[in-house]
């Protein structure tokens, strides 16, 4: 590194103008912990527009802050209804096939999607706060409600048993959703990274494309597990009941729904004929079978769908053990999850739109629709990303296009149900199929290898475990393996060497820069994290580590022998009790090597610390700085200009006992 | 703030002469693959010393790495024996008492106490690489093994199998312990914080405290919780049964123990007498009820105590369901506490006398011990910090005092076991109380409150959770709150606002310095750790709102608009790719106020993934300084002088859709 040619750095002339680190001005313990509070569940502040505001404003605003609809009714123009009109049909035609696909994948009567689709949408455009989500249940929350449940009731044994803990488990999620909202706990959402969300997606979407090879092929046996082992053993062991008409059928309207969604994206334009293409799959499948019988040839349909609304379910919701404790913890876990992508996705499209959605505020519109959901004969619904995303291109402007859906499904559950009578099965498999397709994100996979090879890996690990083993255990890899990640960096912080760049005051990683010049006599050190627990016995044992190779390294050069470690605190946000008895330590270790321990720009909390814990004291006052270029400045004015080596420390240390 | 009247920081005439920004030099992805899973694994660097050596040299090297004895004993000198033979005479004389006390804790026969004292220490004195740990058991192991093998078997009903079942929870504890120092996991201790031990052992202490009233009052029937509450209803609703002999005979041991303690703290010279004091105490007591058959009048007696040294128990290992679970979860959990306590120990007093102990080293000694234990009818065992401390004041040299004290209790178990016969029981109880209260450390715990409010939360929650709950809750709710504590730190990192200090170049957090200024038409922001998914999403809205109260600052006091936004990354030690996207989020929310955003000294992993995900370029590499000085120069040559405010954006966003 050639720091035998040093030359003093810039600045180095002006060293007795060193400024001083101050102690921060004290605060009162609960002025720092309401802080502390305010930071945590209020980071976005949302009682600031209350202030200084005369009683009756503060109610409107306090009715608006739970149900915007106070706050854009008033201003709804003809002009957005038209178009909120036009989005409401379109995504209604999605709604109606889509949920009655997806109420199958729960292991729930078809009627069910059509429900879902119409009390909680009309909750939603009241409370929410997104002007592009388009309400409906959705398949991977369907599936996962759909695998717990069974765990505790077989649906075909006792059907009506399970259909009332699916409405129970809706409510516990409901209550869970808004009491997540309310405490202002959004930030669990937050431990969801994007890379668990596209492995764990991706993963469900896989394993619900693989169910529906029981309706595509026209299996009527078929394994109850969802992992790719069991469907792909049930599947090929039994090859000779594979149902060719149904397979052509189920291939062909795959084709065709891919090739509108393909079209689609390529013409923006022509999103609706991608979001009219389920609807018109329905109608000619089941023109289909109605004209050439083949429900009679292996073809399954869905049969006869009771006319009429919702029946009241809030007589049926079942408060008995074992089952209470099933759904409990069923409604927890598809509640985390289908919050997790209803926020997603109102926030991706807030951004686009360039307006602010509310977390908090969400959960709490989410939660209560699935509440109310659960007393009117409804499952878990969210803001499905497929169905909002066609909401947003059909140009929709406000929630009230949830309500021209709510009112499109309404009709046709009061007049049009019989229609369904005849409608394949495996048309909706293929609608499931073509709609799961676009969730297994491999470009994204992709982007993680190339960005960061550890969010690949927490990605992959949820994929894996949701395809091989099942849906919970592939989230709580994924979660366990993104904590630890964080765990890991708190428990092995980087620590660097900072060096001089040459012709300036500027210290920075001498592996980052090699152009940046070791100061002789001192070895300066960065670390990179807080001080805790977790990391001061490493973070003794590296510094110690450090010193020892840059005395190997001055002896093997014969350069200026290391007299001074300073430490530049910048980056160390925080510090506990064990962290300041390791820099106690490290102060005793270095003393007993002759050398200076020098401090430098300890932050406010950190200094804090240092002051009440008597460090400060110890250490030296003489020995803080507030920039290394200033300690660099103070040291080199004492430094011995050469010096033998001090006495090693006996490493056995037999004569110093 | 004052920041009308401002002036250009020094050095602003040079700004010309700007840094680059590097990306680091590429390292292929297996380099930094070993040098992450080198850090993680081989902090300490273990293998540095076989460098360069040839093969029988490493082989010794190797030998002596596992066995620290081969390293000592060539040296060992007469000196050195003369010290560790006193040392070890007087450990035994605590070892003995004490062995037998805590025996009684883990509800197993008092010889196991001896037999435990005989062989393990002769394995640590071969493979610990402490000079000053004394072997033998602990009160909260002990306690904390009873309770939770209790709950399995009850060792009143079937004392054989419960026995057998000690014996193998024994050498689970003692494979785990091995198992983690070999594949060098000892970083899961360094998660037990300093705080959460204080707590803990407090905690454990007074539990074991509480358990003594039973022979102290001389109880007969007494609860099997361990948790306050339990422990007074049954002393308080049994005073009839209280016996004055015993409680009298009680109250006087742990008076006698407690001022000799306190006398040889005073002159540490006389440490002898307090480490005498137990034997002095069972010498006595014994005496006593020999000649006054106080055992015919409620004191109850040790009773025949079986000559002969350990007999072997490797057939005696339980292996079936479902004892071997019970035995696995009790061998982790006691495994890893006692290995907590024995490396601290050990730690602590190398730290006195200069030399280093190596963590993964110890595990494996410490494992080793408990295993060959286990085969021969010992149960757990580790460095107990009392017995350590007499024997580091007692002036041992190396672990021969280990050896030394072994042989003095094989002489003891072949000889004197009858001599116990007629020792009470409440002298030994008289002897763990007066250990036990030495352990609750309150000095600590007001320590703790005045230096970090929260590590004393997580301190006092361990206390109240073995105290009122029981120990294992304790410890859960300690590591809990305090991992729960660093997640914490990063979901919701500390977010600053810089200003440039008079007559410097130097810009530091305006809260911490209040005479920092405001830099007109900047908001210079330092983020204080690494941006992750946890914290992505906060981060977004916190800065948002940063730019927000900054806008509104200067509107009231009409200072030059905002322009640039400044954001420090020196302490933003990683970043992911749910990170990478915020910073995109963030460039789109300044881009559409108006505003440029500048990052500050990204550090080299950070650097590395803004580069490979493309947002270096997205951002333009001009817009990257190295020092916020740099940066706040090259803002200041295109800063609009004045400018009506930016049209704040529509924050309805009607009309931009």
């Amino acid at each position: 590194m050639g720091s035998v040619d040093y030359e003093y750095p810039l600045g180095m002339n002006n060293v007795e103008r060193v400024h001083q680190v101050e102690v921060p001005p004290p605060q009162p313990f609960f002025k720092s912990l309401k802080y502390s509070l305010k930071e945590t569940f209020f980071p976005d502040d949302p009682l600031r527009q209350f202030k200084n505001k005369p009683a009756s404003k503060k109610f409107m605003l306090g009715l608006q802050y739970f149900f915007p609809i106070f706050e854009w009714a008033p201003r709804y123009t003809f002009q957005f209804f038209k178009a909120d009109l036009i989005a409401g049909i379109t995504i209604a035609s999605l709604a109606i096939p889509q949920g009655i696909s997806y109420a199958k994948l729960a292991n729930l009567p078809p009627i069910l999607g059509l429900y879902s689709s119409f009390i909680p949408p009309l909750i939603y455009a009241m409370m929410g706060s997104s002007r592009d989500l388009a309400v409906g249940t959705v398949a991977v929350g369907s599936l996962l409600m759909g695998s717990m449940l069974s765990n505790a009731v077989d649906p075909n044994e006792d059907p009506k048993l399970y259909l009332h803990l699916a409405f129970t488990a809706t409510l516990f999620a409901g209550v869970f959703q808004a009491a997540l909202g309310l405490f202002r706990l959004g930030l669990i959402v937050d431990f969801l990274s994007h890379a668990t969300i596209v492995g764990f997606m991706g993963g469900a979407a896989t394993v619900v494309c693989l169910q529906q090879l029981k309706s595509i092929l026209g299996l009527v046996h078929f394994t109850h597990g969802a992992d790719i082992i069991s469907v792909m053993r049930s599947v090929f062991t039994q090859t000779h009941e594979w149902r060719w008409e149904s397979a052509v059928l189920g291939f062909v309207f795959i084709f065709f729904l891919l090739s509108t969604r393909y079209f689609s994206k390529k013409r923006p334009r022509f999103f609706w004929v991608s979001a009219m293409a389920p609807l018109t799959s329905v109608i000619l499948g089941s023109l289909l079978v109605y004209f050439t019988h083949a429900e009679k040839h292996g073809v399954e349909v869905i049969g006869e769908l009771k006319k009429g609304l919702n029946p009241p379910s809030l007589t049926n919701l079942v408060f008995v053990t074992p089952y209470m404790t099933t759904a409990v913890k069923t409604g927890i876990v598809v509640g985390i999850i289908s919050l997790a992508e209803g926020i997603a996705v109102g926030r991706s499209f807030a951004m686009y739109k360039n307006y602010n959605i509310d977390g908090n505020k969400e959960m709490i519109a989410i939660g209560t629709m699935n509440v109310v959901g659960s007393f009117t004969s409804c499952y878990l619904t969210t803001g499905p990303f497929s169905r909002s995303a066609v909401n947003y291109n059909a140009g929709c402007k406000t929630a009230a296009s949830n309500i021209i859906m709510s009112i499109a499904v309404m009709l046709t559950l009061l007049f049009l149900t019989p229609l369904f009578h005849y409608t394949p099965l495996v048309v909706l498999s293929a609608i499931i199929v073509s709609a799961m397709l676009g969730l297994i994100d491999y470009e994204a996979a992709i982007h993680l290898f190339k960005v960061d090879k550890f969010d690949f890996v927490v990605c992959m690990s949820a994929y894996v475990g949701v395809v091989f083993g099942s849906v919970e255990i592939g989230l709580v890899i994924a979660i366990a393996i993104s904590v630890l990640r964080v765990l890991l960096f708190i428990a092995r912080p980087r620590t660097f060497v900072l060096g001089n760049i040459p012709n300036s005051v500027i210290y920075r990683n001498v592996e980052h820069y090699p152009n940046a010049k070791h100061v002789p006599g001192m070895l300066i050190l960065e670390i990179d994290a807080p001080i805790y627990f977790a990391n001061a016995s490493y973070l003794r044992e590296r510094i110690t580590r450090w010193i020892d190779e840059e005395e190997e390294r001055i002896k093997a050069t014969g350069e200026t022998s290391l007299q001074y470690v300073i430490i530049d605190m910048s980056a160390v946000g925080n510090i506990d009790t064990s962290g300041i008895s390791m820099l106690e330590e490290v102060k005793k270790i270095t003393e007993r090597r002759e050398l200076q321990l020098v401090l430098v720009n300890p932050v406010s909390e950190v200094m804090k610390k240092l002051n009440k814990s008597k460090f400060q004291n110890h250490l030296g006052e003489k020995w803080i700085y507030l920039t290394v270029e200033e300690a660099v400045g103070a040291c080199n004015l004492n430094l011995r200009p050469s010096k033998t080596n001090p006495k090693k420390d006996e490493s056995e240390g037999w004569n110093n006992v």
